[in-house]
């Protein structure tokens, strides 16, 4: 088998950041509250995995006020969108060497 | 998207242990000194993750003697390999859920 493990970046071996990662993939910015809704998560729980990727410099905090009320969007930064591209392939290479095995 | 993150195996939120059972899956059973060259990791590493494995349920150990020196083979139990198709399968989701957005 041809897969480099080690390409598996550790900042995803986590099944909360890989969801946060997914769901600002496929959304420019997602807030707070929408987020914990996607993932079915504690504030607690979400709040610790947005700072680990926040640390690694894969997604982006912006705040803001709406209507007075403050507002936290995240939106994944390139660093972020490369490694979770790459992430995502070297898991594809280990699905297809287990279908032709 | 509709892809259950919860359905991904804590177990395997380590990427020392999806290459163990990603050896396992493709060959009967491999001993220590097999996983931890396939692998590059540290003895104590390896022997941290095999017996987390273990302790799921989703990996088997046999112990046995080749020319009077103590040899340990270990292989997948059908209850490891359902849980790492299982993985494997929510994993090929989220990526079409990405390659589609």
């Amino acid at each position: 088998m041809n897969v480099s493990f080690d390409d598996l970046h550790k900042a995803f071996e986590s099944r909360v950041r890989l969801g946060i990662m997914s769901a600002l993939a496929v959304n420019d910015s997602l807030d707070f509250s929408a987020l914990k809704e996607f993932l079915d998560v504690t504030d607690g729980n979400l709040a610790t995995h947005i700072k680990k990727l926040e640390k690694e410099g894969f997604i982006e905090v912006e705040k803001s006020f709406i209507d007075n009320k403050p507002n936290t969007k995240y939106s994944m930064t390139p660093d972020g969108k490369k490694a979770f591209d790459d992430y995502l392939n070297v898991m594809e290479e280990i699905i297809k060497a287990q279908k032709n095995s």
